[in-house]
């Protein structure tokens, strides 16, 4: 992994993180929040797997390559389910999952 | 901090992690979500500062006594909010969060 | 997973994160640090994912299994690194990490 | 804290994590590795701390302010550690440490 490629793929992960983050808290405040609990579960895991993720890329991990491909996994079950519902909120996010799950998917290809 | 007391707050931090993490799923799994948004928040909060604390005191942080601080107070309001609700997993929660918070604040005070 | 096999995983993986921080520690006070420089790493790297998988198991996480892989091949890892080194705490650690290892494979399998 | 305020904490938080990850890693490619084992040590306490304020930050946690203070006292001390050093890593990470310290420290005033 060069230098623009850690920029990339951490950035992608970052934006990930805030969208979950921000995602789950406005699904808590949703009318309907019974609708919303598959998303906040998912929301909760896919920011904390991203942010640890960002954190063994920081630290040069040797197991970054495992946690790209964890991650991959729980963006895109993320977006999934982000994306059936018509909120702002989880459309961004499903948005951002897409994006930190296609460069993770890319990098460990 | 001896052996003793780094063994009886560990064990405290754990139940506690494990009993909101517990509760923030059932929360999840109730057929009012909404009534219990203000728990589902404090559950991963608690169960965050809990599960961050015990690795703290496993590496002998430097800073035990301002997480053990924060842990009381975030248990504290964790155990506010859980005791308002009558299912087993809020009590059960509330039981060892009001636990967990005696004990940091016992060995901070 | 049932709960009996919850607690035998939870109760390896949190005795693994101990022993990992605790070797850490421990590496850092030796003489020749620059010798245990892998093992400093292996141990931070081991203890931050059995933290990781326990609160995943605790909130049962759709991803558990992902986890567990990751954590198997981690402890595995470390297992190998600390055997290297005859002080009480590396040996403790690797047989920590081997225990972890082999339940996680062996729920995994 | 409004959304400009918001960025700019994120902001320093996340550059603080990705500078004292950087200098942990450096730090144990050092020759002299025992004289830079306080170093390690603060270095990953700042980053974990860091990276925990970062999603509490996201997820407007209730505990914002508490997790500013107690980041603020860790970067300040990995800060000073950092600045004893010659190496470009250590007075980087120093750099970021103070930033993200006054920034804290501004914020929580």
């Amino acid at each position: 992994m060069n230098e623009l490629q850690k920029e990339e793929i951490t950035k992608a992960l970052h934006d990930c993180m805030e969208a979950c983050n921000y995602c789950y808290d406005a699904c808590l405040e949703e009318d309907d929040v019974k609708m919303m609990s598959a998303c906040i579960r998912l929301d909760r895991e896919c920011a904390d797997i991203c942010g640890y993720t960002e954190q063994a890329i920081a630290r040069d991990s040797a197991f970054v390559d495992e946690f790209l491909k964890v991650c991959a996994l729980i963006c895109r079950a993320c977006e999934d389910e982000c994306r059936q519902h018509d909120h702002d909120h989880c459309q961004h996010c499903a948005d951002m999952c897409k994006r930190c799950a296609d460069i993770c998917e890319e990098f460990t290809a």
